[in-house]
């Protein structure tokens, strides 16, 4: 699907196949599910994570429930909307997805091709974000000038889209353009998505780059070493305000205090036309098991109190310009 | 010899005792050796660490490298200094303490109990840093209001020092005079000091806490959780620039944007005398399996490329005061 033949979901003989990225970079193992019950204990688990690939695996697996079921429909894909929508509460593609799933089969009741109606309404939302990563790509050429060096936070590539990529498509755009001479991508603790994914897809595009951890983006910058950074985004309010890992907001601010800028890439749904500003957010709290272990390996006690925020909020006012599939956006931001 | 009963380091019948601090906070071990070559090797395993502990250990090393030596002192001790000056670049502390033995080296060269006179000039230097930690906790005091949140970076407590430690022994001194209500543990990649170490002391200490990811400090901030912030050092320029470990830039820069109080705690021997402002301060390059690893695990591929520094620099522009043995400075700093 994505052109750079990584791809975090794929529809295949009507059934999803997903990269298991809680394996990456070490393992390469793609699961083949029809359950929406996987489905959702993969976006759970982050195997399948990054707004885009979660809206457009969510919308899938809603289809697939009714996948056989002829008795009940409502109620089975009921308990399944219900179910997916549990899974992560900041990423807005999410709901908008189930929503999309949600409104055609409510126009389709009835039919004896219900089933096949939703699942084309999910690869028409998958084809869509291809496209808009594209466009991404395209529209956030401009923020490059030649010889740039670029900072990204977590993933915002392919593997957190269905298609190539939002800010980590700016980027390697950036680069087969050749604007973008090097890239530094924090490792992004505590789930290590920036140095397990970026890495992998800046490996196999084969841009120079180097790992860091999230504080060392502080002293690259007062050495001068950072040109410009990008990230993707969870959830857009109508000011700009805009949710993303944990870590984008510090980012934000070491830009604004090192006068560099700072760029956020994401599809126009990642804006909430609810949400009229960052503080309306939920953020999501996870386990404190992320920073107590690493896989099954301790790194400190279970007895120790954790404060385990996924995602903060970086307000519009630190942000240079968003990035869509529709335009690059100056502030001030009025969605 | 630290009143709270964590020692990171003791001499014990003609041995130094040491607490392995890379298998903390999940196994308390103590290691018992009268060879300088190990010490050498725990110092750069970071077994031994922090910049004052350090000092402390590598004098005791130099002095126990003539143990039961009488052929040759000066060439073995030449060889054990030399050594011992290769294992960390950065702190200070270190070279201080070298210079101190090997001035009493010089100044007992020929004498028979010239292995005495170095292990008491050993436990002096121990004894003194005691002491410096004592009145660091008690200069450091006023920097508290009633009901203060502290933010803290990597483990400047017992564990760092041959005494009850810098930093947190200022927070350690807040908490048990009613000022410090609760602290907030930067966990501290790539080494996890903040989650193993300064967890494991606060637990100790009775002092409720919680650890965050180095990049939550920010959010934190936002939310106007954090009163203020207080970190050790590793080496201070004559003009206040502080080495310090990695992310403590990062904090300095995120304290200045939310108008938050920026402290440095130190032993005056921290201060660089040959070191006029902080671009002189050499910064070490750490092994990319920081990164790549956690104990026997692999992170991600080690195909992939990582800077790694140890340590920043952060401005006296930025700093607060600077909290030593001798009193609290305020800028403007001159050493």
């Amino acid at each position: 699907m994505a052109k750079t033949g990584i791809r975090a979901v794929e529809f295949i003989g009507d059934s999803l196949v997903y990269l298991d990225q809680t394996r990456l970079p070490l393992i390469e193992e793609y699961v083949k599910t029809d359950s929406y019950e996987v489905i959702a204990g993969a976006i759970e688990r982050l195997e399948i994570r990054g707004a885009p690939a979660i809206g457009v695996a969510a919308a899938y697996a809603l289809a697939l429930s009714l996948k056989g079921k002829t008795q009940n429909p409502r109620e089975t894909f009921e308990a399944a909307r219900k179910r997916l929508a549990s899974t992560r509460p900041t990423a807005v593609n999410l709901f908008w997805a189930l929503n999309e799933i949600s409104e055609t089969f409510e126009l389709n009741f009835g039919r004896s091709d219900l089933y096949t109606c939703l699942i084309n309404k999910a690869g028409e939302i998958h084809q869509e974000d291809v496209e808009k990563c594209e466009a991404i790509a395209r529209n956030g050429l401009e923020i490059f000038k030649p010889h740039s060096v670029v900072l990204t936070h977590c993933n915002a590539g392919a593997l957190a889209t269905g298609g190539s990529g939002t800010a980590l498509n700016v980027i390697k755009a950036g680069f087969e353009h050749g604007l973008v001479d090097f890239v530094y991508s924090d490792e992004t603790r505590p789930l290590f998505q920036g140095s397990r994914l970026t890495a992998f897809e800046l490996k196999k595009y084969n841009v120079p780059f180097a790992m860091n951890t999230d504080s060392t983006a502080a002293f690259l910058m007062q050495q001068k070493k950072i040109d410009l950074v990008v990230t993707g985004a969870d959830r857009i309010a109508l000011n700009g305000d805009t949710a993303n890992k944990i870590g984008t907001y510090n980012l934000a601010v070491l830009c604004a205090y090192h006068n560099i800028p700072f760029y956020i890439a994401a599809p126009e749904t990642t804006v909430d036309r609810s949400c009229p500003e960052g503080g309306a957010i939920k953020i999501e709290l996870r386990g404190k098991d992320e920073l107590t272990c690493f896989k099954d390996v301790r790194i400190t006690s279970d007895e120790y109190e954790a404060y385990c925020p996924a995602f903060d909020v970086t307000p519009s006012s630190l942000i240079s310009g968003i990035i869509t599939d529709k335009k690059l956006y100056k502030p001030p931001y009025n969605f």
